[in-house]
């Protein structure tokens, strides 16, 4: 993956930054590649390019009649183009699949104003339900989180312990574009964007890319790489509009995620020893650590206060600095949770190493909460 | 599939004009879908609406944890999410798909310009190779033609024939965005747009949808509808930009993607009774019918104009009036080619029913040529 920050390059350019060393990692060359799934959201609102896939292809020197394939589903596109790859793997349907993304989502070099970015960046949620009465991507997980209060008592200290946490976290990784701890003070201090949610609360807009290679058991073999196991991966669709879920904070379709490939993986979330999660705002990844399993509902707040998703407690969450610290541009944000993963399985992740990690979890949504993927990979032991 | 036209609805709701009878033409209900394959290119251009499956989904009713996923894949979209479907099908992964696409391209209400919509129909093009320059389709099927014309004499008359036939095609298809019968004068003194491409060589902007269900073989028989077997699809793709490809006219894919298809159906062009093409521009019949095998190399021309192509000649070639009179809602495309393909080989196509078709072809390419999907449909004895 790339270094998450600001970048004016084209989209191609900024993909092969990621897919080349990705390729060189697994020690593949270009004509082994059978298929392609490239993750994009932006590209033909920003910069009125769609079809994207095959100049990608054609970028990094995939020659022609590889399948390739763009994907999008807002801020779950890499997990879902992975999810395909994975299938098309298992079911034999290719050998080789190379799957990532690239997003270009801050304003720089498109002549765009940032405001103007935002409404573009709300093209996940409904136009006429959601969009129309000024719903952004921030409301719903605010509104999602503002229940979690009422419900459990978490408070706004609590959520400002998980930015205090993943800015910490991403303070030891050099991809991160905001890589500067922050304390509770600041993050309360910042002003607020939908609250309980203030500026410090919200992951930024980033630019980057991020690529995996997946191949099946012969292949892994042959290639003689370091590869870890995709252990089980499982996509749930939610209703959108949102008012249309059931139970706000409306985390039912990651628990059926999270069983599903739980029940794919053969371990639970007691055996899980390194967890990434889509922290779009500090009170998603409060939602996410319940949802998955990794905590009792309603003490996630506590837990996260008691340093127990901290590199050194017992259920460490988004080493990278998640989406908070690292930077979130969208289409590239699940392949790069794959990304981190693989390394900290492989024991590659330098001072924010989890030690002796075996297992490990990735929690990937899209729009409104519409969509949900959990990935679990496991080292090969 | 819905007329194909002008429409100001919500892309969900047009969808669901095609999608629902669809299902009941298949009798299935909504709780049988098990993933849902949508194409659609523009949305988030034009309507700033991405993430658009799990919308789709909700509006037409199917329930939540459906295997949803947006296709794009510029012109080509439609035939891409059907070859997933069928990929999906044939593998187990999944028993029935829903698979269809939706676009809105006219400017009718968007508040958009539509020297505006020339500009983001156009980002299927390379943005730095193609778009800077001022490249859009219509120049580079031109660019094409141009060379056909050179190497094999191909007229503008000839052209124009093409137009004239899928004019009359379209003329009893009363989905047709423009039905009217056209002639050969009409089309040479129509303006010029990219030579030798003039106003009435060229498709429409039109908005609408289509669906198809893709199911299994004992599905197909516990449902008890009259299916048609998809007994082959191809993909390949081509370098982007279009310079780098070889020997202009490019069709090489197309080419590649059609013995691939027929290598799967172990049938050939001579045993095809009817073909949908791909035909943005009148050029791009005449090179389609040679890259398919349907006519040799530099025929299509002279066949055109004998009535070989007519749905009274010996290779009747877009009865629904093609993409040039029944209209081109760019992710649609694909799957309204499947539905007047099943129509005919149901025996269903009425005044323009190709007598005892047994075999089918559909063609759909998309971008810069950087696509091309061949799929070969066959009536169950």
């Amino acid at each position: 993956m790339t270094d998450f920050g600001v970048y004016t390059k084209p989209i191609a350019e900024l993909f092969a930054d990621a897919a080349l060393p990705a390729m060189e990692d697994a020690g593949i060359e270009n004509g082994d590649v059978d298929a392609f799934y490239f993750g994009n959201v932006l590209g033909g609102a920003i910069l009125n390019e769609t079809h994207l896939a095959p100049q990608v292809a054609s970028h990094i020197g995939l020659p022609p009649g590889t399948s390739v394939q763009r994907y999008e589903d807002a801020c779950a596109t890499g997990s879902l183009a992975l999810k395909h790859a994975v299938r098309a793997v298992e079911t034999g349907e290719h050998d080789v699949v190379l799957v990532g993304g690239a997003e270009r989502c801050t304003p720089a070099g498109t002549g765009i104003e940032t405001s103007e970015m935002t409404r573009i960046f709300g093209s996940g949620a409904h136009r006429q339900y959601e969009q129309a009465p000024g719903m952004t991507t921030a409301s719903v997980f605010a509104l999602h989180t503002q229940r979690h209060m009422h419900e459990y008592g978490t408070t706004e200290e609590q959520l400002a312990e998980v930015a205090v946490k993943n800015h910490y976290h991403g303070s030891m990784n050099s991809r991160a574009q905001f890589g500067e701890e922050k304390t509770v003070e600041e993050v309360l201090e910042s002003p607020v964007i939908a609250s309980p949610f203030r500026l410090l609360d919200c992951c930024p807009f980033s630019d980057g890319a991020s690529a995996v290679v997946v191949v099946g058991e012969s292949a892994a073999e042959s290639y003689g790489v370091e590869p870890v196991d995709v252990a089980g991966i499982s996509h749930q669709a939610n209703a959108s509009p949102v008012a249309d879920q059931p139970n706000p904070p409306s985390t039912e379709m990651v628990r059926r995620a999270a069983r599903d490939t739980f029940d794919q993986a053969g371990f639970g979330p007691g055996d899980v020893d390194v967890t990434e999660v889509h922290d779009c705002f500090t009170g998603a990844e409060i939602l996410a650590l319940e949802a998955l399993g990794l905590v009792e509902d309603g003490r996630a707040g506590p837990a996260t206060v008691q340093g127990r998703t901290r590199l050194t407690g017992d259920i460490p969450v988004n080493p990278s600095g998640g989406l908070k610290s690292k930077g979130h541009p969208i289409g590239a944000t699940g392949t790069a949770q794959i990304v981190e993963l693989t390394e900290q399985l492989r024991g590659e992740s330098g001072e924010r190493q989890v030690e002796d990690s075996t297992r490990a979890l990735a929690h990937n949504v899209g729009g409104m909460t519409a969509t949900a993927v959990v990935t679990a990979l496991e080292a090969r032991t």
